[in-house]
Formats: C-alpha cells, structure tokens, sequence
C-alpha cells in the first residue's frame, strides 16, 4: 500500500510509479478516498529492493506492506505441520526443557559429567554446555575446543542428546562432524547472514536442529523471523526460535524479558519456541519465574543454565545457573502452567 | 560514591567537594586503590540536590548512589508489614482480581450492571469501571461524570468494592467524596506529581486505596518507587504497583509487557503489586496469557478489563476487554500459579 | 487501510464491518489483490474510537491509518501561515534563543537578576527561570511561588519576556494574572491532558506563548503534536514545541539527545520547534555542541539553562547550565549554522 | 565497588569475598560509612569472570565497575597520539568526507565510475562502494564479487582511496589482497568477534583502516568501544567509530539518530568518529541535516551515500543516497561547522 506524500499523484508521478511496478512485475491500482487517494500494489510486494525504489520517489511518503516478507516460515507455507523432535518431545505440542552449564571448564571434565548425570536425572529432554563463547572483551576467556570431548563424553554417558554454541564456519564443521544433535546460534550471530547461510547449507543432510536466539536488539518480529528463514531456506526445517531478553531497558535484569513475544511468533510462523529466561533475567534467584512465565505464554520449552556447582562455575554460571533440584521443581510446575495456557491456545489458533 | 575524572582529585578539588559535603551534613572519605581513588559519601546520600552540586563539578565523572531515594516504600521501613486488602484478599500473601469494563457508558447502566453480576459470579474481588478517560487525541470521547452514579450503583448491586480512574483535583475530591474503595492513577498521571500529592492529602482521612499505573516510558524501577512515595508520604499507605506495559518496542503488542518488574519491586518495596495484562498486551486474544505470567512473576493480582458484550463497548473494550467467562477460567488458573510461584519466593525473599 | 487476518473477509464479516463504519459516518471500500484483499476506509478515520471498534474484531489483523489525527497542527490546517513572536524574532523563519537559570533561588534575588542582564548582553531574546519545579523524589526541593516575583522583577529591567513552568491551575493562573509571556509545560506535563486544557482555555484571550516540552518517554510524533493540539484546540496558536531528550538509552547523557526529531515535527506540522538542549545532554560541557546540533536539524531555536555562577545554583544548574560568555558565542555559531541549514530545506519544503 | 545486599557482610561472607578475590590477584577493601558498608576492588577490576563470580554471591546486590575495561582503546593508552590517515587527512583533528554508492551494480560500471569522478569533484576524500550487501531477507540481492573490480577501476581513476564493506573471512582476505585501503565493518558485523579478530590478524601487516559501525542496538558506549578493542588488540590500529543510528525508537526515520554518542566517545577514547547521516535518517531530504549535526557534535568526518543517478541506483541508494552536488555544498558546510564545534572541545578536551 502506497501512501503518498500529497492528497493525489500527478499523471507523470503514477506513470513514473508504474514503470518501476513493471521491472518487479507488479502492477499499481489506485484508491481515490474522499480526501486522499492511496495505491495499492497487486502481485507480489515482498520484494525490499522494489520497496527502496518506491520510497526513493520524492512524493511518496511510505510503503506499508501487507504480506509477510517470510515465505516458508509462514504459518500459511507448506512447512505448517513440521514437527521438531527435542528427545522424545515433539515441538510444538509438548513441552521440552534444556539444561547444563553455560560454559564447560576444559579443565573439569567431572564437574560437567556430574552436571550431565544430574539434569538428566531431573527430567531434562537435552543437555547444553558452551565449548566456545561470544565475550563482549577481547581479554575475556572465549573457550576451549577441548570441551566439545566432554560435551561428548556426557551424551554418550546420559543419552541425551546435546546443545552447543557456534559462531563461525570452523566450529561449525566441527560440531556436525561431531553429529553434535542441536547448534546453538547466539544473539549476535543471529544477524550474521553468512552464518546463518552456513548453518543452513552444512546442516542440509544431517538435518540437525538449529536453536536461533533472538538478537539482543529490540527489531520488529519480521527480522527475527526471516533469520530463520536464512537457515530454512538452505533446506533444514529443524529450527526452534529462542526469545533470550533484548537489550536492557530497567536497570536490575540482565536484559528485558520478552517471553511475551511468544505469542506474536506463534501467530506468524509455525517454528517452536523455545525461551532462554537465563539470558533474559541473568540471576539465579529470578529464573525460575522467569522459566513459569515462559510457559504461561506458550512457549514449547525452556532452556536453562543448569549447574550442579554455580560457584565453581565458568562464564555467566556463577552468577545465574540454578541448581538440578530447582529444575527438578520447575519442570513439574512448567509442564502444569504449559498445559492451562493451552486452554487459551484455540482463540489465538483460531486467529 | 564519588567518581573523579582523572585518578586522583588534588588538593584544592578535595577541600571543595568538603566543603559541599559539609553544607549537607555528609563527610567525604578517600579510597585510594592502585591505578585510581574514588571518594565514599559517609551519611545521608539521598539529596537530589546534593548529587547535581558535586556532579557539577568539572573534575568529577559521576557519582553512583547505594541507597535508595525512597524512605518510606523501602522493604527496610517501618511499613514492611503493611497489608492492602482488596475484598476479602490481603496482599501481598492473597491473589486478588479487579475485573471490569475500560469505559462505563454514560448512556447504556444496564450493560455495566450486567457485566458487574458476571465478574462478580466469576469470582472477581473489586470491580473496575472508568467514568474519565485520558484520551491522546482532544478529539475522542473523554469521558462523563454520570458514569459515577453507575459505578456506585453497580457496587450497591454487588456488594463489590469499586475501582476508578481519576486525573485531576475535582475527580478526585468527587471520588472520595462518594467513598470510591479505590482511585486509579493512570499511567500519564504517574508522574503528575502535583496530582500524586493532592491523592495523599485527600485520602490521608480515609485511607482510600490507590491503584498506580507504572508509567508508559521506561524509567529506572526507583522512578515508579518515588511516584508511590509521593502518596505515602502524605500518610495513606494503601498503594498497590500496577504496571501496565511500557511504550512498545515492537509492532504487535499495544505497549511492551513488563510484569516482570514485579521481581525488582518486590526485592526493593513492601507494596503489592498487581499487574495490567490488558493494557500491555492489547488485544483480547493475549491477554489471557498475560494474566498468567503477571502470576508467575509473583504479581499479587490483576486488573483486566472484562465486558459481557465487547463488540458493544466503548474505550479500549472492543479490542481487548475478555468475557466473564474467561475470566471465571482465568481466576483458577491465575490462583494455581500464584501458589506455584510463592515456592521460588523465599529464595528472593532470603535475599 | 484494514487489513484483515485472512486473505479475504467472508460476507458476514464484511456486513458487520459495513455496519460499524456507518455508525461512524464512514464507507468501507474492498480492493482486491492477486493474494489478499485489503479494506479502504473513505470518509473520516481520525477517530481512535472506530479505530477501536474496528481493530477488536476477531478477524481484524490491523488498521493503518493513513489521515494524520490532528486537523489544526497540520501543516494542511488553516493555521499554516502562523508565526509565534519571541521578543522581535518571528518564528519560523528566525532563530530565537531563551536562556536563565533552571531554579530560581527564591533567597538569593540579586543572583538571578545579574544572569538575567547577562544573558540580555548576550544577545538571548527571552529569559527562563524555574519557580516552581517537578522533582522525582518528593523529598527534593519543589519550589517557591516568591521566585515569580523575582522573575518579573527581572523583566522589569531587562525588558526580556519571560518564560516560566507551570505545573497545575493554581500556578498557571497566577502566571496567567501575573502576565507572564511565555508558559512552559514540562515534560511529564505533556501527557496531563486536563492541564493542556486548562492552559487552552486560560489563554484563549491573552494568547500568550506556550513552550511545549516532548515527553520523556519515546512515543511517536503524532503523540507530541496532539498534545499541542489540545491547547490549540481551546484557541490559542502561540504554541513552540520543545524536544528536550527522551528516556536514557545510554550510560553518559541525562537523556538521549531526540533533536533529530525536528525534521519529523517540521515535515507534519507548521509550529516552531525550539529545543532543550540542556535537558537532554545534561552536562555543561556538552551543551553547545547539542546547541550546535538543534541548529544544524532546522530547529527555529534554542532554550538553553544558564547561569552565572553554576557552582552557586539550585536545581540542575550546577550541573548543567552555561555561563553567559559561553552563551554569547553560541549565539553567533548558532545563527550562521541556521542559515546553512535554511539552505537544505527548501528540498523538504517541497516535499 | 562491591554493594552487598544487606547493610554489612557477615565475616564469613567476607572472608569467601576475599578468596574469590585472590584467584584473580586483587584485593578487597571494606569502607564502613554510616548505614552501610561498601566494599572496593583493589587491583585490576576488569575481569568479567571476576565480576560474575562475585556477583553471583547471594549477599551481592551488584558490583559497579570503576576502570574501563579497555586498555588499548582508552584515552590513557600508549596509543592517545595514534592519528588515523583518509586521504590528505589526518584525523582527529582534520574533517573528512566518504563517499559513494551504498552498492555498486555489477552489471553497470560506468554508473559508479560516474559517481567516483562526480564525489571527488565535490571534494570527498574517499571513495565508498558496496560489493557485497547484509540483508535482512534471504531473497534479496546479497552483492556480486565482480564488483570488487569495478571498484578498484575507480581507484584507479580518481586516485581516491576505497572504502567496502566484509562480512566474512573469504571476502576479508580477497579485499586485503586487492589492497583495498578501507575495511567497512558493518551495523550486524560489530558482534561478530570472530570476523574482528580476523580483520585485526589479516591487517595487521597491511594496517588497512577499519571503519568500524556501531551495532544498531542500543547496548552501552563500552561495548562499541571493546568491538574496535578487538581489531586493534591484534595490531592494527587504524580503526574509525562509526555511529550509524540505533534501532528505530519512532516512526519516520530508519533509525535513531545517534551522532551524539560521538561526545561520548571523544571522552574514553582516542579514535577517530566518522559518523554515517545515510543510515542514520534513511531518507536523502533528510541527510543534509544529519551531516550537519554530526559535525555539530565534534564528529571527524562523515560517510555519505551519494549517486549521480539515485533513482537508478541499487540497494538503499534510491531512498537515501544524495547526489554530488548537494555533496559540495555539504562539504564546505560541514568544514565550516566542524571549526565552529572545535572551539568548545578544548572544555571537553580539558576534563
């Protein structure tokens, strides 16, 4: 829809408009309203470089677009029925619960397996640990790949299948040589296109789950979106969408909870959810209800730092993992608050 | 603590920040560390006026604040104890609901006696009708002083305590004067601190209840804290917290849900706090979700705008009032969470 | 533009959407594209409640807007062509400056009277000063009504208008009754809508100026304008919108810096627009280059915190006022990058 | 500075303080003040894994960092005297112009061979040029490595130096080899630690220029800063700030302009800031003025999108891209400004 900057176009300015509708092979229809006449586009809009060259004309104000700039990840795409398999939990519909340490220490391989065995015994459906990590300082500690063994070594002792974090193409080739069953993207890489491509392209064939994060920044749905849309697009649909808090707006969390946006993702695309309210709240003491809020918007899971030792703890653990007992706890309740927030599910599906 | 621009203040610095220091009543003491110094304010370091005369002078960077502005919200006054009761309900320890429409029309009484009877048959504790209304745009409705007669007599019908917003001195000395059990603060008028005062003195006799609106835009947790304080002061400790989202940061919700500032209220106040989902989220559909993530924040109750036939309301009840029949489902389902979360409490509340 | 959820409305949908829209006076016209059709509404859209009634149903995604919702502010209204004096400069078109202490010290006459000669010699065309102040804490200082004697002694000889905050009705009329020039509204102020009023109808005969602050909080344009329309709305066009720096986003400055948002006031509405700069970076040092900035962004002036001794001021005058020499050279930088900047805009005149 | 919970650590808190302390080689200093006591660092401060540790302490409110935690980037370091070379330009303290298409058609050389003679004509100092293109949308045009060519044709024409951005490894090492003088780090790019390592190792030889984008959310000025910390920590220290807006907080501009946060930059750090007005506003009417404001706010240089032919330009040059001729004007306004605004740095210099 466009809106012009005066009441109406000039022949000249429609002629000019409709000459670039024609390189898109799109077509201009007018509107004439009592007062203004806008211009709708017929066919397809989604296209951003058509939209700049539409918004570059001096006497135009704006476009609005009214299709969703995503095709596969629509909840209208023929992907709509996918299902994500996190253990024997099958997203959406149940609800599944990631647990483990931010950060494995190199240097520990125990304290990790004791964490692994404990998480396990708790009920989680997959276990996470960070090999490498993304430090906002360059003189911060970034990771070690000797933790990927131990990451290893505790699916092959639990049986859970197992998250991990990576950020460029190396660590990537390495965790699906590894068959590592589900890659983390973080909030910085996810507006890493090329990443993302890659993620995509490596991950065609083994079909391993992607976890993408939000980005930290407060963008529109649309953007979060569609970076899932890099990785669909190269032909793996295992991708789980991780709201993760964006950049603070209150001093007192680590970041803003947006649990909330739960419910704006689940109207627009058929991808699972899975919060990270660790992330989101960054304090051992306020996770769990952060983890109950998660559910209470219909999120298809939670994924936790877990920590079987928080002070011994590497990275953001010390700070904000809980302990296997506490999980234990909260996923009983979250499973509860899971189920009565689908009671509400129908009017928002309905939709 | 004072923060100097360079390593060290000299001498002459030193002596005038004492002598600053000595007009307030607070002593400056040095800490001298290895590569810098900073200056610790030994005393009553609350004075706004104090921190802008130091952070005035040119050598000095910044001073971060330890206490709190806020004398008589804090959890360390005497008023810790303090109980609000809405109904039958106590708070904070209850889970209350105040449930009714946005807007009362002037000229339809039976649809708001209507709607009254339903909340109250659901279960609701207080019943919210608005007579007033802050509107954005001088030329929308604002509101009608006959809607008061309706609420008083839909509370005479119900046995219901009644809830409402008033904005200036006359709607206010018109409430208390007909015994209205609890004022609404909207969230422009949060930070109308004329207003806020006016609401102490009026109710200083009849502890009327306050029910206040966070405010829209995103200021520090303290700012809301000092809005309250501003009531307190006066001598009504009858304050419940309300937040009610903030400006919206993406598109698809009305403001931007912030139940989750229930954690820091709570570790910094006494008050209850009883969360808006509607006015965050803003639409119908999610605000039963909203609901139970206020309780899973450890909110102490919500206010949600229910109508019995909201295709026929006025204000914002079309787009996001619920129906009686949702909310008698909401009431179950809120109270079971509640208790949920109280057992994650005390490890907040040990802190 | 009414978008709906699905591609198209059935035929009971869009006779309950007809229904409405003739409650409201207006028509509803389908366009139909290749893959979804969209709803034009002819006739008036301005009104938020049909907006309501319309985005409440069920099958309603959205409504864009396309009118602007003020009829005087717009730059298409019959006030277009108003100018608002300050002192002998013309605004728009001329580049107007107010400077004074923020706090005047209701004990300390002879220190306001020296900065009010001061900045006169500067060149300033209207000086400011704070009789009474909103303060966060109610434990702060809140003001005296002697400072308004003091004020208009300094009018008296230095033959400046002068510009002052008014916070409820009682101070608006006694400035009002006192003649003074200008009257400031705050920026908590900006959203006290019953205020808006009251200083429209009190000026109605003696139009005196209003400098009209942006709120703090980081709502659209649209927001700001229709609180100037309020005042307009009661018959008075003396109305100078005044951005002064929104909610911090940044550790550094008091707010952020929001003069940028001139292009945006200037494009949608013929009022002057005269920035605070000393709110929003607050901190002396980096006052002029946000003086500098406001120029460079097609402001039509500047209102500027200054004092001559800012060791010895109340309020924010320590921190962040000028002094009167500082003054005087942003006067003449200010002025010739006004004129640079008057060379750029005739290409958004004519947009 | 260490803020504990309570008023007072109980000796075994301290004493587990004090160990925690020990591992990272500092120590802890109690400061008792009248209510409560504070506890300082003494030593280097700047771990963050000695910050989480600490402040995952039960009995820890927060710890307030006092140091910076960039050693090289800081105005203390040994490279405060570093100068940055753009052409003829030697900045800070010289003012530069970058400009050029924001993308450059690889199936239209002459196009851009056009606009490198017109930008330099107009005066600009070096040339830009995008080759590669982030976008949001995985179907939109992602750039064309033939264009590398294309530019360094224009180099070769004009004899200005090339500015382009990369966005990963395998471009990084094709525009080093092609001795592309300057490395453009895009918006999303600045959290990607991985590929600023590798730009710092790859350039360190060549001591290419980085100019370094600031990422479009809105995290802390100490986040920027430890992004260029990466690149220069390998040894290159060539490296320009570039602010470029941050998420968009009202409609109307692309983004939030953000040129202001170059004050804040100037103050803790010795590079240059090369402000880019294109992205900031988004729309060409606009950009003048932001170009303006940005050499208002001290800022040493600006990169400008400029197009002979906008409206046959690619990517955002239809919508934002100047042409040459208003580019000219730009230049000697902006010199103009940039002198007027060094008269009140040596304030901000002196502090």
């Amino acid at each position: 829809m466009i809106i012009p900057l005066h009441p109406r176009l000039a022949a000249a300015e429609l002629k000019e408009l409709e000459e670039i509708a024609g390189e898109f092979g799109v077509r201009i229809q007018p509107i004439h309203g009592n007062e203004r006449s806008i211009y709708a586009i017929l066919g397809d809009e989604t296209s951003q470089d058509l939209i700049n060259r539409i918004e570059g004309l001096p006497y135009i104000e704006r476009v609005d677009r009214i299709q969703s700039p995503y095709k596969l990840m629509s909840r209208e795409s023929k992907l709509s029925h996918h299902r994500v398999m996190v253990g024997k939990k099958s997203l959406p519909g149940d609800f599944c619960v990631i647990a483990g340490h931010c950060t494995i220490d190199p240097n520990n391989k125990q304290l990790f397996l004791e964490t692994a065995m404990a998480v396990k015994e708790a009920g989680a459906d997959m276990l996470r640990g960070g090999v490498w990590k993304p430090r906002t300082s360059p003189h911060s500690f970034q990771g070690d790949a000797r933790s990927l063994d131990i990451l290893l070594e505790a699916r092959a002792q639990t049986g859970l299948p197992v998250n991990t974090e990576v950020m460029d193409f190396d660590q990537l080739k390495l965790c699906v040589e590894a068959k590592v069953d589900s890659l983390q993207i973080g909030a910085r890489s996810a507006l890493n296109y090329r990443l993302l491509q890659q993620v995509g392209e490596m991950t065609k064939d083994t079909q391993t789950k992607v976890l993408l994060k939000r980005s930290m920044h407060m963008g529109p749905v649309s953007e979060f979106i569609l970076a899932a849309e890099y990785i669909v697009a190269q032909g793996n649909p295992n991708v789980m969408l991780c709201p993760r808090g964006t950049v603070p707006t209150i001093e007192g969390f680590r970041n803003s909870p947006d649990e909330s946006i739960t419910l704006l993702l689940k109207e627009r695309t058929w991808a699972p959810v899975v919060v990270d309210p660790s992330h989101s709240v960054g304090k051992a003491v306020y996770v769990p209800f952060a983890c109950l809020a998660a559910a209470a918007y219909g999120a298809d899971g939670i994924v936790v730092e877990t920590h079987c030792q928080p002070k011994r703890g590497m990275g953001d653990d010390p700070k904000q993992a809980i302990t296997p007992d506490v999980l234990a706890q909260l996923i009983r309740d979250t499973r509860q608050i899971h189920a009565s927030a689908a009671r509400y599910a129908p009017k928002a599906a309905a939709t």
